[in-house]
């Protein structure tokens, strides 16, 4: 065996040099150099569908332009999320704001105040309810509606660029370039809240998980090859990464997803699926054997910045994938 | 102020004088001590109903016999779980058994043997397939149905009962104690494969998660008083907590939830939802600024063994709660 | 390869039963019972030393009479401590108390009180100030000194003992059953104030952190077998791995500890030697390759109380070593 | 109360702008950019004196020229290191190199291949075996010495640049730069090992950790101002925080230190010193309750590259502190 030497990294100013310099140390540092290679290496094999699974409150902790670049360049072709994030970008769009705050505060007093914390990020409690009541009212508006949260979170992000043709959203920029968008656990949000109030007044909508499942699982299945990469895990992840233990019912020849990138925060040893390793995931067929693959341990606040960044500076040119390819339903 | 002083614990055979003297301590083995105490006492409160959160992989963990001591001494009166939890019940309902295995492994090596890793467990794939389609057999004989991921999983635990009578699981213990179980991502889950699967095959399965956010939002407003214990954090987590904030839009005056536990492995400073302490729930209005609340940095699979111990050990007398006071719809 | 199935853990009021059951499991549960078995091998092993490293606020955290249990039962030989668990246990020995407090509080507010805060413990800090000085005086007491923090802390237990003959401490535990105490790290913590103090007032007090090193490894290199236990990570871990380091440039047969234990809340991915695996021991020649190890991830304030109890509940008999067999110097 | 709004930060290729947007933001990630600003005002702080405090294994994980591009830029004033950095930088100083290596390997293998492996980075024991032996050759050539762990440091340093002009290590540059090293447990590593064996050999050299505690107080007790930064917690974290006690014994109006920083990946509910916040730090007189702080959640070998780059992108002239002003003995 020929061993390779570490390179200590160099002090530049060069995000992306940084990173590349970084994936000769070691450690996380490492691992969070090497996944801007295997992220590019997925936006370069054009055979490759490229799903991002999307949690913890990125949108409150101000990642949304990250994200956008992310869908805008075509670096990712579908987005599996948690309701809260939509919500919250939701919330952006209509102008709702988030604030600078602080974790070590009297909470008791934040209520008494109306102001919702999330860790160091504040809002106001209204201001979410009144989206609240808008979503209801949009889901009236569609009623009466039978679909999946793909199809229902396109109709609400159409109708947010409606209402709010300037807004800046995520959700606004995943409907302007054709990037689906699945919430599996859509009514554990705030936009379940809204679904219950419409719900509650008597409004016909059902959002058919079933069909999420179903749907995904077609686009793997469809797909000559796959890349995954999760902010955090959670639903998301499990989600995304369940689609090749369902296509392999029907052709066992899968093998797995192509690439696998994760950032998190949480640790293989608590037994979690949030957690696990990507070399578990290759016990159940879920990844490749030899698929390239890091998942790098750090608060997705710092990784997401600076993978986006260096992707960014690549300059890499890819394609959108169209529903065609994407094997959505008509 | 008068301060008391901390008191040295000391070893001893008996659990429940273990934690009580843990609870005199300092840092986590305290926060153990004191969620016994807690739990005592939402047990001891008559008005109180008792929600459990379950996430992480506690039915291949080992934690089943656990679960059930806690339903069938009704010390929850309602469950919300990830669907892998109630899969893997299920398997075992049916005689699938999980293996002692090990973390540092070939998974290559698994995946050819058919050998599925959840860390340091070992099941065969052969036999969660069978479990698949079992499941798929159920849901066609259910069919046409549509209803909440509640009444999904009341059906599938009496027909767990049906077929294997003396099999020994979680949900045939909560379908025999009156517990209603919720699975909000129900899809999300080797469950939702047998759906999947049924539904491509025509069956007219559905399974409405607006109802479930609807049916456990009753379940709060009709209940004078509420406590939560979660067993890590995710959906189950999120969704029970967000009932007192749908909950709040009519009665302004509900005031949170009146007792609170977590055990986690997550920590508050990344800012998810899994990991925030109880007090940044207090801004939202989810929890009582008063009342007794703790957050354990633990692993489920030793604070739960430790935890129902203790409870076990105390004897205390609870009645279950029929489907009136539960405002469960007939 | 015959699988053996886990065994899900029944809730019991015995604790050694408990883990015992715990150990046919999955995850950290796993992990906490199988120590508990390793532990059990080490002490029935007649041959074997048993180094106990301590580190982590642990006796603030009133984790005291939990290795006073283990000086003395002989189910350690050898303790390696950092200087601040000695000297809240000396604060403790001449009767200054801690205090149940919280972590979510004002420091300034604390500070203005005089109030010092270690988590949710609180102390006077007038009182640690009145032991620092007691220190200081002990050792002009013992001036002129030169020999290894063993031979300082031996004499410091002493003087506590003859001072204060009814304290109850870890220190005047390890002093009447002959458990040599090493504090590599002795200046950093408030023992090293006391002997800073001493300095400047002119006092020869010398400890010889090179005796330190030379001592513990002649235990090692005069010991047929070795064990570790590791409370934390720290100094006191790789203090105790290095010894076989050293011990085998004279001797390349030594082979590493022969059993290994450690309960921590770090992580490997960090690449820390506090956090580190057994396995990558094993590279390094620390650990035997066939050790029976174990590496828990559990606050010690839960896994100590439990494995201790678990312990004494087997009622082990074990006879203590004397200074020959453990090759101290006269 | 005005809040101030988040601003989501877009990704861009230039470092310090990217952090700078990230301070914006919320959770990891806006501490990571908030250091970067009070750090700078450390350093554009005449009267501040800068302490870094650096644990775990930041060599070996390829750290050494950031850490190098602190001390010329005298972005630090004083180092207080783990031993085992120290003993990598002077191996890398003499051409011994670290490799690429990876976490998920066969333990025994490597150990009979005579490789090391530090998580994901591995080395030749042969060639660490011969730094420990020049080691004990160094320790033979300046007996009989007695001294602090700075002095021996610095003689250490200035041998390693007469034994290798050209050698690039952190160690050459303090001594270049005039930056005193402390290592309060210099034992407590490979450097201990050489100093064994030269003790075992009958060489008369003593680190006097007395001195260590005795010196770095003065140099707080003579400075204006103190800035203190931590890479991980461990010793050199305690044994810089203890200053502030200690100074305070004889000046009571110290007030503590007047900015902080830490990146650790350890949390401050275990309870233990590395990870407790520097709110908790405040209680103790450590901190002052005034100081710019951040403790940041991030593995330092992201942290530390990054914040380095912006460090230096901002061009700070800083000049070096004297002997004299750093209160150093003749």
């Amino acid at each position: 065996m020929a061993m390779r030497p570490t390179i200590p990294v160099k002090p530049t100013s060069n995000v992306g040099e940084l990173l590349e310099g970084m994936s000769k140390t070691g450690f996380q540092g490492r691992r969070l150099g090497e996944s801007v290679d295997i992220w590019s290496r997925m936006i370069q094999d054009r055979e490759c569908t490229i799903f991002l699974g999307l949690s913890g409150a990125m949108i409150p902790a101000g990642m949304k332009e990250c994200l956008i670049s992310l869908v805008e360049n075509h670096y990712i072709d579908v987005l599996v999320s948690t309701g809260a994030n939509i919500f919250h970008d939701l919330c952006e769009h209509f102008g709702v704001r988030h604030y600078l705050g602080h974790h070590h505060v009297d909470d008791g007093d934040l209520f008494s105040r109306g102001i919702d914390r999330i860790y160091d990020v504040f809002a106001y409690e209204e201001e979410f309810r009144s989206v609240d009541q808008r979503i209801a009212d949009f889901a009236a508006g569609i009623a009466p509606f039978k679909g999946s949260s793909r199809e229902f979170i396109r109709l609400a992000g159409e109708w947010a660029i409606r209402e709010c043709a300037d807004g800046r959203s995520l959700i606004s920029a995943c409907v302007r370039n054709n990037v689906p968008v699945f919430i599996p656990a859509l009514c554990d949000s705030s936009i379940g809240i809204g679904l219950v109030m419409a719900r509650r007044n008597g409004i016909s909508v059902d959002v058919d998980q079933i069909s999420d499942a179903d749907e995904i699982t077609r686009m793997v299945e469809g797909s000559p090859s796959t890349g995954v990469v999760y902010i955090g895990g959670g639903v998301p992840k499990n989600f995304i990464q369940q689609t090749q233990v369902i296509a392999s019912i029907h052709d066992s020849d899968l093998g797995g997803h192509a690439y696998a990138i994760q950032y998190t925060t949480d640790a293989p040893h608590w037994g979690g699926l949030s957690g696990c390793t990507f070399e578990e995931a290759i016990s159940w067929g879920k990844e490749s054997v030899s698929s390239p693959r890091t998942q790098c341990f750090c608060d997705a606040t710092i990784a997401l910045p600076l993978v986006t960044s260096a992707l960014h500076a690549k300059a890499l040119k890819r394609k959108g994938k169209d529903a065609v390819s994407l094997c959505l339903p008509e």
